[in-house]
């Protein structure tokens, strides 16, 4: 493990210093990958056939004829540590965010394809019987867990709640969610195949950091003299902000079907912050004329963490969870109907003819396609 | 944790001993679960409904129209780390095999609803990026992956391969499967409405321990003085034997539906053992005649766990890995078609009016429905 590397001489902190090494994962991805693919045609048996722009995407698509169904399967990652944390040092629990967390890591991926979320499956995975003594914290999850099918309008169908001593380290929980949804009908299918030069991008807000940059935030607590208590807004603690739950972002996609507005492409952005808005496998350059506001916790890291723009932005959120990339007169409408749902949105940039690239022109950064490796 | 816990005085060494403390799950289960029932009315706002009788059975089932949905999620469990242990005894890597037992947890439930898998993802946690240092292990994952996947026939639509530092231990796994199927036509929903007394037993072969009952085994080796390659069999050592690949059942009840045949009721044979055959929830008399034959390492387990019979058939599969409560007329044609797929099968008993109980006549043992309680 890599967990005890720190910054660099100059004191910035990037997020493979925090821990995660790609270099070790990625070859396995790609062998997986690649297995994966050959599996594809196995679904002829059935009369069925994979929607081949679906991989690598978000979410696997599969063809049955009257619809199309996506399914997936994604991990919290370590932002439960934060709540553990938290919950030694305000002594309540902070699972029920965490659970709307764990939903929203597969609801906002499934989405992506068009897929309304139809049922979600619940992966916790705890060290020991005895997480589950916890009753309050036990509850929490529940509670959050329900809550947050409830904002999707997905049916909560079973899970897994084993307990893996000598895997899953004693005291801690690993939460994963999976989620099966349909595209219905058809024509709501967005895996990209109609983005054009001239559409444009609606960046919906985020409420924080959401589950993405979690090793680097535990990582630079470490340097605070107050640690997860030091302050980032009035009354607002670091651990606090950081446990902000990630904003569900499907009642927007289905705000906007019935409104009859297909996305010509959806980015989630995790993972790789705004290089995310680069996923798309066509050949466009997309520039950004105006930024969402960065929210406060966002904004701390990148100051403490002594990250430049373009280190931060390529690695967090900086206030944009989720990218619509739509035909051009209905991004107004998109925007409206975002915020009628509560959810900040504005119109961010466009789509141009030019090499792939990603120009942020109010920061002047410049993202290639080196920048983003994901196939 | 209670992994230090022991067997009692006379030496036996029972399920709750080998570390896992039902009493502490089983509140959060039940809370769970009703928090899950009470979010099956959101699909109506899709349009949609839950098929409430599979509530409570081992995959989930949503009526969307043409045909029903199928999902689930499971978890490999603690096989892998015997796998761990084999390779540092051995030098080669056993997660061809750990692979299959991954899929095997998810796709054998999926089946019991009726369901063909479609597409499973994988949920590989490591505790560290540096677990996928090591290629062969890794490539040996990702060939039983594919493997299990073309065995089934089902797509690999992709996954989650997150290090998880801090949460699952270094140079662990946490491996699960998700899968979504459909039952095609409807007519092949078996969530046990139409089973009665007359129906027959049939019992499918196990290949070993599967990967239910490996908290025992692994408690259990720390009294062999040869450890894991401990000879169960002439050639075969304990740790080898216990990582035989679970059975993948779906080409059985694939086959059964070309063949015209929809078994009344499926149980998939994984923790409580025997107990199982009891799932269902309505009240009848499960009459047991012949036994399939008990694999080496069961057998050596239950013999060196100082088990009697009841213990042994209430915890492990002891030779029975699936079953299937079919029409008496398509008892004989059923062991046919399991047989023509490679795998063992065997008419074990019959379905009869009377008190909820199992009756094991070979061996003198009853289960009662308070020996099952996993609503």
């Amino acid at each position: 493990m890599k967990s005890t590397v720190s910054g660099t001489a100059d004191g910035t902190l990037s997020y493979e210093q925090a821990g995660v090494n790609y270099d070790l994962i990625d070859p396995l991805k790609v062998t997986a990958q690649r297995a994966a693919a050959s599996t594809a045609t196995l679904l002829g048996r059935h009369g069925f056939a994979e929607v081949a722009a679906s991989r690598g995407e978000s979410a696997y698509v599969v063809d049955v004829g009257p619809f199309y169904i996506a399914s997936i399967v994604e991990c919290l990652g370590s932002k439960a540590l934060v709540a553990d944390e938290m919950a030694a040092l305000t002594g309540r629990s902070w699972y029920e965010g965490i659970a709307q967390d764990t939903i929203a890591m597969a609801v906002n991926d499934l989405i992506t394809v068009g897929a309304t979320p139809l049922v979600v499956q619940a992966y916790w995975a705890a060290g020991g019987s005895d997480w589950f003594a916890d009753a309050a914290r036990a509850q929490a999850l529940v509670a959050g867990w329900k809550r947050a099918c409830e904002i999707c309008g997905v049916a909560w169908g079973g899970g897994e709640t084993p307990a893996l001593a000598g895997i899953v380290e004693g005291g801690r929980i690993d939460l994963a969610a999976s989620c099966t949804g349909l595209i219905n009908p058809k024509q709501r299918l967005s895996v990209g195949d109609r983005l054009a030069p001239g559409d444009t991008i609606v960046l919906l807000d985020s409420s924080g950091i959401h589950a993405n940059g979690l090793s680097l935030a535990r990582k630079l607590v470490e340097r605070l003299p107050q640690g997860w208590l030091t302050e980032v807004a009035p009354g607002m603690s670091y651990g606090e902000a950081l446990l902000a739950p990630t904003v569900l972002y499907s009642p927007v996609t289905e705000a906007l079907w019935q409104a009859g507005i297909v996305p010509r492409y959806c980015a989630n952005i995790t993972g790789h912050g705004w290089r995310k808005l680069l996923r798309h496998p066509g050949r466009f350059t997309y520039r950004i004329h105006t930024l969402p506001p960065v929210p406060p916790v966002l904004a701390f890291i990148q100051r403490e963490a002594r990250q430049d723009d373009r280190e931060a932005y390529s690695t967090l959120n900086m206030g944009a969870g989720f990218a619509l990339f739509v035909a051009a007169e209905d991004a107004a409408r998109c925007v409206e109907i975002a915020q009628a749902q509560g959810i900040g949105a504005r119109i961010a940039g466009g789509v141009e003819d030019g090499p792939k690239r990603l120009l942020i022109e109010p920061l002047g950064i410049t993202f290639g396609d080196e920048d983003l490796q994901l196939r």
